[in-house]
């Protein structure tokens, strides 16, 4: 699995905080603990009014980059600031996200053939609506995928969010996402399924429950990679022993390694 | 779900000490916290040596009926056993387990063909080595189904374990369990699927992460029952949560109601 760490982003209240008061120490320490829990990108994502997300940004990248050893997420809504923060970025990473939406790819697409080592993640929806099935889903990734071809952006680059939504308010989020992630899977085995997991218990409580089964779920139907919160130790352990009972982690080393090195399981 | 509470087991330490001692305060406490819990059978088990087992399943069945308000499972490798207790189980509950092996068929199936208010327990075993593989599991549980047709026992009476081995031996206990479990339910909808869900992590650590990820990816595949630890409030959350997922849980209606009412979620 290919965990993109969520907890950079102004849209959490300890994190905006922490960027208001320009808390460096703050944002740099969840970068740790998110490398620690083994997250594979560091998401960072403002959240802020338009006016200041440049220099939110900025100031974020220029934290991060103080501290971190996995590659940054770079996320933004506007594909206009994804360009313009672009050159900050040190090292490849990820940029979050482009869409079917607006001019999203004529912008952004060029960027990712001018650039080859970056990948970017690519929301299944477009200008007709929200794409709850799977038929909208796999429309939508199945369109982005070809266009993104006619750039040169080869499928494995393309880490495709086919969109999780809240199951407080549709019955068929699991059973959308998951045949959606089939029909990728099939059609396109090299590329990444992804989706933003926390999504799923949105507004409910015991979240920790919904994400786990839900994640239990979609790795079953080829989920590759998720954002989230991998610092949950009991969602990193079930994680881990789907990958177990999926049979891709053989004779349970990975498993009985991370219970050793204390990183899943009761706190030592 | 049908969950069938382990917990009065002697091959569980405290419960072997508690029946040693004749606890029977102990043995209450079970009942109660399982029944609790939502255990919708009790299993009592004694897990001694032939020679004390009358005795004692004649004690721990009397403990039980002191104060149980849900069906017990009566729980015997021994089907003369099963036979010889069953007079003294005052409600009609389970009989754990009859299979193919030997003559259990032959000894258990007059016993629930003359006591149609009662369910079996059917391990989808037999003579023919252990049915690790799907055929095999298959193989012997449309067998037994058949074999109970004879005596008239229906298949909605019989509570298929399909036998569930441990992880750390083999690589496709999952993949195996959840294919016959769909064969099984296409072809008998009305019978039940079930299994002794804490065998997967046996002789792993972090158990109820196994056990939460195989129950959820189970249940998927058409589980309808597991025998387990419902007192565990992980296990108890993933298995709801996945009840919404599974489109089980209308609204998420029992979902909130059972965090509202504590039985999920941190304790308050």
């Amino acid at each position: 699995m290919i965990v993109i760490g969520e907890k950079i982003n102004g849209a959490v209240p300890k994190t905006r905080a922490a960027i208001e008061a320009r808390d460096k120490e703050y944002i740099q320490e969840l970068v740790r603990i998110q490398e620690a829990a083994g997250c594979d990108y560091i998401d960072v994502c403002a959240s802020t009014d338009a006016s200041v997300e440049y220099d939110t940004l900025c100031w974020l990248i220029d934290c991060v980059q103080e501290v971190n050893t996995k590659p940054i997420c770079i996320d933004s809504p506007d594909p206009n600031m994804l360009v313009k923060v672009f050159p900050k970025i040190n090292e490849p990473g990820l940029v979050n996200s482009v869409s079917l939406e607006g001019n999203k790819c004529d912008i952004l697409f060029p960027l990712l053939r001018d650039n080859p080592e970056w990948k970017i993640v690519a929301l299944a929806s477009s200008d007709n609506g929200v794409p709850y099935t799977a038929d909208e889903k796999v429309a939508n990734c199945f369109a982005l995928i070809e266009k993104a071809a006619e750039y040169g952006i080869t499928e494995d680059r393309i880490m495709n969010d086919l969109l999780i939504f809240d199951a407080s308010t549709r019955s068929d989020c699991l059973s959308a996402f998951t045949e959606a992630t089939r029909r990728v899977k099939e059609k396109y085995p090299n590329t990444i399924v992804t989706g933003a997991l926390s999504n799923i218990s949105f507004t409910l409580p015991v979240k920790k429950a919904l994400n786990s089964a839900f994640l239990v779920l979609a790795m079953e139907a080829g989920l590759d990679s998720f954002i989230g919160d991998l610092t949950n130790r009991d969602l990193k352990a079930v994680m881990m022993a789907a990958d177990v009972l999926l049979d891709n982690d053989k004779h349970c080393r990975k498993y009985t390694t991370a219970f050793r090195k204390g990183e899943i399981g009761p706190i030592k």
